[in-house]
């Protein structure tokens, strides 16, 4: 028999006393989301008959969660960063705002502040050569009618050929690809960098350790992060997918999205490698970004969320 | 206007398969309360229109509060460990089973492997001489009827004169004013402690940063926790706080409760402290405890929250 209290007067009552409403200091807005979170909570432990085991572990979960610095990474795979996206482009078709490249996660891995150049950069330190396979990324920034964007700031992030990222990974130099590009007249932006690999979930870290309970991997596929904007054009956060990648329709944090793929070719023709300045194979891909024109300023930002090295 | 897509069967079919309910490996219970969890956050998100900047400033907390293993900490805060409590004592009373010492909350800061002595101990190791007050702790554990339990395990723990607890406090000695003590043939235990005083949230951590955003203070009465345990009788979690502090009706933790409360008498007379074996003022404090009787040996056991040095 399934007991319960949370909905008897005083236990309410209680929720909103813990929740700060019988005082006028603090946050209103913050006291608002917290009783509904008290109220939910207790409400799941009535209707799942949640042990007091099930419940401590939970907390201890939690605790292990953020000191490894991963809930957001948990709450990609979970699918809520991607319901995020889900609900913001419900949103957006409510008010009449469609068309242009979809957006999709942005991921944890963000690090602000990568070195800013004009029309091109090259985006790796040069590291992984005769191991990583070249590649030259390029596209252009547009409007919904498709003419160029000069000045956008395309603000790209990837992998190294073994999935890590710099910054997270203390063994890559600072800012190793990570790169803002301006584009050029064209709207134009051209990148050499290097094939990334998949991103995996550390196997010994708490979010794989949920993804083992859930039955599910937590790998995703090849890809490259990308920030966009320009004056007078809405903030754009997505990601291009790289296709062949066994992933890439079986991505943990469900990033991709039709309109995401990017095309991927790898050349073996030694002049052609020899016209890019480079030896052997190497891979091409090029891919066009589509803004949707901004209300106002606010659109033309990206969120507050707290990223690292963040000023 | 809010939007809502989280009713639709897409989104509850793309919520099962973030669960895992489109594979048969790991556990059905953790699918079964993560979809929940999903279905509540993505309705929660929907009706108080949280916003990026909102949901990603508490995913950041989630990591910063980890970092700081104050989870435990904050959901004693938020009253949850009460509710817990008081749905415990409600499924209790389904059954039947009443009378007998309360329950309160465990709180986060036991530590497993307490020296253990039989009907007496010293709890402090008198580095606080001369600046605490010197506390005698006494009483008898009893079964419903009010027969002594010979042989029941007091196992008790309390912060010292600054409100700190030892293994966190890493400036105290190793289970400072932690005892195991079994009582004896009257079923009574004896404890040489200090005075504790109340405890305080840290003022620079997370739980008090939300504590903060509520309106709210992060402070508890003096106590003394207790874990008391005997074959054939109902493990028993528990708190005396301590008349007089005025926190006492007012504890951040809700943990005070009737028939918790401890009538500690401070004492003057020069010939009774002689008696005592200390100079100067002193305290007393006499408690007893009543256990319910057991149906099964599982409930002759603490939960399995994890402890520290638990083994």
């Amino acid at each position: 028999m399934t007991v319960r209290i949370s909905h008897q007067p005083e236990i309410q009552l209680f929720f909103e006393q813990a929740a700060g409403y019988d005082n006028d200091q603090g946050s209103p807005r913050v006291k608002q989301i917290l009783l509904r979170v008290l109220q939910d909570t207790a409400k799941l432990i009535e209707d799942l008959e949640v042990t007091d085991d099930e419940f401590w572990s939970t907390i201890d979960y939690l605790n292990r969660l953020g000191s490894r610095s991963e809930a957001a990474l948990l709450i990609a795979g979970l699918g809520v960063e991607h319901f995020l996206d889900m609900l913001n482009d419900a949103k957006d078709a409510e008010v009449g705002l469609v068309g242009g490249t979809p957006r999709t996660i942005e991921g944890p891995l963000y690090v602000a502040g990568a070195p800013l150049s004009h029309g091109e950069a090259r985006m790796d330190d040069g590291s992984e050569e005769g191991v990583a396979t070249p590649f030259f990324i390029q596209g252009q920034v547009l409007d919904l009618d498709g003419k160029p964007i000069a000045g956008a700031t395309v603000d790209l992030w990837q992998a190294d050929s073994k999935g890590n990222y710099s910054y997270f990974d203390k063994s890559q130099s600072d800012y190793n690809l990570r790169r803002r590009i301006v584009t050029d007249a064209d709207g134009r932006y051209r990148a050499r960098s290097i094939v990334p690999s998949g991103y995996g979930c550390d196997p010994q870290g708490p979010t794989q350790e949920c993804l083992n309970l859930l039955g599910r991997h937590g790998q995703r596929p090849a890809h490259i992060h990308y920030f966009i904007s320009a004056p007078g054009y809405r903030h754009l956060t997505t990601q291009i997918n790289l296709s062949g990648d066994k992933y890439l329709w079986d991505d943990f944090a469900y990033a991709t999205r039709d309109g995401l793929i990017g095309d991927v070719s790898f050349i073996e023709d030694p002049a052609l490698a020899a016209a890019r300045g480079v030896a052997g194979r190497f891979a091409e891909l090029s891919f066009n970004f589509q803004l949707q024109k901004a209300d106002d300023t606010t659109d033309e930002k990206r969120s507050l969320r707290p990223r690292a090295l963040q000023e």
